[in-house]
């Protein structure tokens, strides 16, 4: 890589090293002040991963931190059914991780972006006297974006997946337990469903979608307010992971854990059925009915013939009492 | 803004009042899973900057803070002659900082971004135990890139504007001193080149530009290393910043310092020329020629009929006696 030398230039050759130059649509590379893409109509999106809030470094082993970082990141190009592209780092790294950890973290970046079919197009790293900071930001090709807006009563609601495993995790080491292995894994290596994304769009599917970033409950109420509706969910649908059979919270812990990066998505009544075979055969997950679009404004839970609204529970940064 | 309640929503909210939604380039504006622009090929950078390390809250206003960070990034642009279409930023906010001050932050990036014509395209916040972060994400229209790689033997090397304002205004502070207006101002408020940059592009002037965030002599070993050759600088033509006059040090803090994010690139020998008062006049600021560049590799001064190597000096990220 030619940049001039210095300990910031020869950590970033380290990250670099066998990374790809110019290619495809990629038409300047990492290393100028710039990386230039050709890609037609572009999404982006950014997500920052502060150490201490979006993990912990006696949770993650430093490449998944990194790849954890990457695919939150990665699972916003799903969310808008967006092919990837490609992905910047920005690292402020405390003294001392400027060297092995930081090389492990890109490299469970790296590993993220291949999964994805991502180039690493550059980034920045700048000294820190507080937390490991990853800012990882996303780029897209999206020609026909699916928006939170288009959701519409009559619409049924729909997510990829099972939901609560992260949380689940979570839960057990906040308890200062260990964690069930399937549960450690949702949280460690989340799979941005940045490839089923791309099925439902070839497919015609969604009306409107959200990635479950913050859970269900919180992101249902996303996609309402986006969409001027009402989303009304049923509990005994929604499909909880298994590391919470038993559990006395496992529903709450499922809707309002968030993290698990499944998709939720709005659908033309039985637009889903004709093809939800192919995509379980395809991708090993199911997809799952969990409710409806009715007018109105908000999350609910359906009761009876009625509904309750939905408490939207979980971490939220700058609450008050947080 | 269409998304649910919350207090890191309200904060979001309170950010993009008066933003404008889609338009133009800008398909999908702030408040989905990604925005979208139509912009041909397009340039891509990010730049951090760390509370303590890039600045000082007693340096500088929460609007400088946010100003500053965005023009930083925005040089980024200007640096291979893209036209700014929008920027994204993520913010790592310590406690108590999530509401005045941060909107303050917000106001300083939004004005840095009218002035160059960007978008703010989107984001991402999070609470941090650690100091303030703030990475701003820029995204340029660049059909024609200039990249750094493009100088050869034979062109000129120059330099839009003064160098070490911003060095001599840290200078002064690092002295428990004042610092002079002027020189203040290159710290607080640089001016990010973009509508320079594109003049020069217009008139089909850089074979190479960089833009002088680490400061001359580091950059010009970048620009050197890029092209496969040497850059040879003359010390009695760079062009000092007033604030520097009579000071011991003028000529190191002015190639050493940084972050005045002025522009050097390179030029065949005499196609600036004929330029350079209609870019004077429009931009109220010189071009100046300081060097040359030659064969070899490097960044030297030139000493006579021969040169001598140039040190690079200024701040540098995880240098081990820093």
């Amino acid at each position: 890589l030619p940049l001039a030398p210095g300990p910031e230039f020869d950590l970033i050759r380290r990250f670099l090293r066998g990374v790809p130059g110019a290619a495809g649509e990629v038409r300047v590379g990492p290393g100028d002040d710039c990386a230039v893409i050709s890609a037609g109509d572009v999404a982006l999106s950014s997500d920052m991963s502060v150490e201490g809030v979006h993990f912990h470094r006696d949770w993650l082993a430093p490449d998944e931190i990194g790849y954890r970082a990457a695919a939150a990141a990665l699972s916003d190009l799903a969310a808008v059914a967006a092919r990837p592209v490609g992905l910047l780092v920005s690292l402020a790294l405390p003294a001392g991780d400027a060297g092995e950890f930081a090389e492990e973290v890109m490299r469970g970046v790296r590993r993220a972006a291949e999964f994805a079919g991502a180039a690493l197009l550059g980034g920045d790293v700048a000294s820190t006297a507080g937390p490991l900071v990853v800012d990882v930001i996303v780029v897209g090709a999206a020609a026909a974006p699916v928006l939170r807006s288009g959701a519409a009563p009559g619409d049924e609601v729909w997510v990829t997946g099972t939901l609560g495993g992260a949380a689940a995790a979570v839960a057990a080491w906040l308890a200062g337990g260990t964690s069930d292995a399937s549960a450690r894994e949702r949280f460690a290596a989340p799979i941005p469903r940045v490839h089923e994304a791309l099925f439902l769009l070839d497919h015609g599917i969604p009306t409107a979608m959200i990635d479950l970033s913050d859970g269900l409950a919180g992101d249902a109420a996303h996609l309402a307010a986006a969409s001027g509706a009402a989303l009304v969910l049923d509990a005994p649908a929604i499909p909880i992971h298994s590391a919470l059979a038993g559990h006395d919270e496992a529903l709450r812990l499922a809707v309002s854990g968030g993290e698990d990066y499944e998709l939720c998505f709005t659908a033309r009544a039985g637009a889903v059925e004709p093809h939800a075979a192919a995509f379980e055969e395809r991708f090993g997950i199911a997809l799952t009915r969990v409710g409806r679009v009715e007018a109105g404004a908000g999350a609910w839970w359906s009761e009876g013939e009625g509904r309750r609204a939905m408490e939207r529970g979980g971490f939220q940064h700058f609450r008050e009492d947080a």
